[in-house]
């Protein structure tokens, strides 16, 4: 695919995820007119750089400026922590790093602020005042839209719902915490709990839709394709998942008296409407006021 | 005690609890230079509007504005809900009613959010950007200042963290769901399990001590002097409940990055800095980001 702009001014933005990092060339009427898309380097971050800096030759079109969104806390332009990226273990210059290989400049954010950004400027949440963006990927991510204007928090790290505890010494977290949603519904965590449970003799057809797809690890087109084939350990844990993503939701609609819920991420944007519609049903009876603005 | 302002112009602030019914006469260097307290009626509306304009005469100075904090939710200027108050079952029109027996305007809010809008303001989170208030009382209340200013969610209701939930599908909560923190955290739900332990063998002075204290229930202060004499089922309660408030807490830190955590209400006022540090300690493990800012 090659980019082409509606009007001659392009930019292009960047999703980093832990799977696969995808650029988007966007023209003035925010439509996305070109994608590219390559595994994640687990290198580090000069791969990471490299590969961004081939993707956007790939998509073409000239950017005016590149805009990334990374899975990570960012503070001041700095990368501070990226706990689902292997080999970013310290702060890293990302701005730097990109801007000596592109030719444009670069912007920086959290992926999840960003996307919810993005959601609220064009998207989903367009108009809304009080959002929170709820991301599933391989960790799960968040942002927050408040009093008409995106909040980010005392360091830059805030809507981590991902840490919002909904089991208390349940489930373990790569955070190292106990009871994390992300412990129940990160597709990480899943995989790894899938792992763990046909070592203890369930069956599943989770691993051989990932040979037969060449994939490197469960994706969440691989869980995607299990549930269509109705495999019962990825609807067990897809459902456990949905179950704790509703508590923790639950939680932050009373804190936060949001008026919308906006799912997004890889497993949703496979899944579609269904997942957003079950994540609501699974939160709807820990609110305490679902009423009068049902969330969505 | 009689009220006497220090520039002739003082407000009275109404503090409207689950117990008592409690006002001070506030002057205009944020000195509350007389107060006034009676037990809440459990009549309804119009025995507690009768009591706050008594309590208003009794405390003098001729106020030139009276606001009001109340438990529930108020928007646009009516008390859509109270769940800890007796008698108040519909929506209540709080300042006709006070309006109609007091010679000055009356305001209202929730009275979580106006006790931290004034520890905002003139007190202990004076000059922070983003606070959580924690009040622990009959109930669990809470407040929100985000981005240097009150914030109030889409529907007026915020700041509920006494329905965050740190243990799904356990102690059944006054709002009839179970696991919230109020149901391990809150007075009313730790004098119910105090009774049931009781009921089953469990040994307690509290009782004795309510007595004692000729109180209609199990205040704070009899709270604290149980603790004071180390009796082990309050501690057991009281500890129960810090370990539960320190997972809400953990929770919102990761969720709003907030710099600061304000804890007040009745128990905390008995039992001072101890109960907050105590709170912060089971608070900290939870924490995804516990540095660089200690909250307190």
């Amino acid at each position: 695919m090659s980019g082409k702009s509606t009007d001659g001014t392009v930019v292009a933005g960047v999703d980093v995820g832990g799977t696969n990092i995808e650029v988007g060339l966007v023209d003035g009427d925010h439509e996305v007119v070109a994608r590219e898309k390559a595994p994640t380097p687990t290198s580090g971050p000069d791969g990471v750089f490299d590969t961004i800096a081939e993707l956007v030759g790939a998509v073409g079109g000239d950017p005016v400026a590149v805009g990334v969104g990374i899975p990570g806390v960012v503070h001041e332009g700095q990368v501070l922590t990226v706990p689902n990226l292997e080999g970013w273990s310290a702060e890293v210059d990302l701005v730097g790093g990109l801007s000596s290989r592109l030719d444009a400049p670069v912007t920086l954010g959290n992926d999840a602020n960003v996307g919810l950004l993005g959601e609220w400027v064009a998207g989903a949440a367009k108009g809304a005042r009080d959002v929170l963006g709820l991301w599933m990927g391989t960790g799960i991510g968040g942002g927050l839209i408040l009093d008409g204007r995106p909040y980010e928090g005392s360091r830059g790290s805030a809507g981590e719902i991902g840490h919002v505890l909904v089991q208390p010494g349940g489930a373990l977290c790569s955070c190292g915490r106990r009871g994390c949603v992300e412990a129940y519904a990160g597709r990480r965590m899943m995989s790894g709990a899938a792992s763990a449970m046909v070592e203890a003799g369930w069956k599943t057809h989770l691993f051989e839709i990932r040979e037969d797809e060449d994939k490197p690890r469960l994706t969440s087109k691989v869980w995607a394709t299990a549930l269509d084939e109705e495999d019962a350990l990825a609807e067990k844990l897809v459902g456990a998942a949905v179950e704790h993503l509703g508590v923790a939701v639950g939680s932050v609609v009373n804190l936060l008296d949001v008026e919308l819920v906006v799912v997004g991420g890889g497993l949703p944007e496979k899944l579609g409407q269904d997942l957003a519609d079950r994540v609501e049903a699974a939160a709807r009876p820990w609110m305490l006021r679902p009423e009068p603005h049902p969330t969505d």
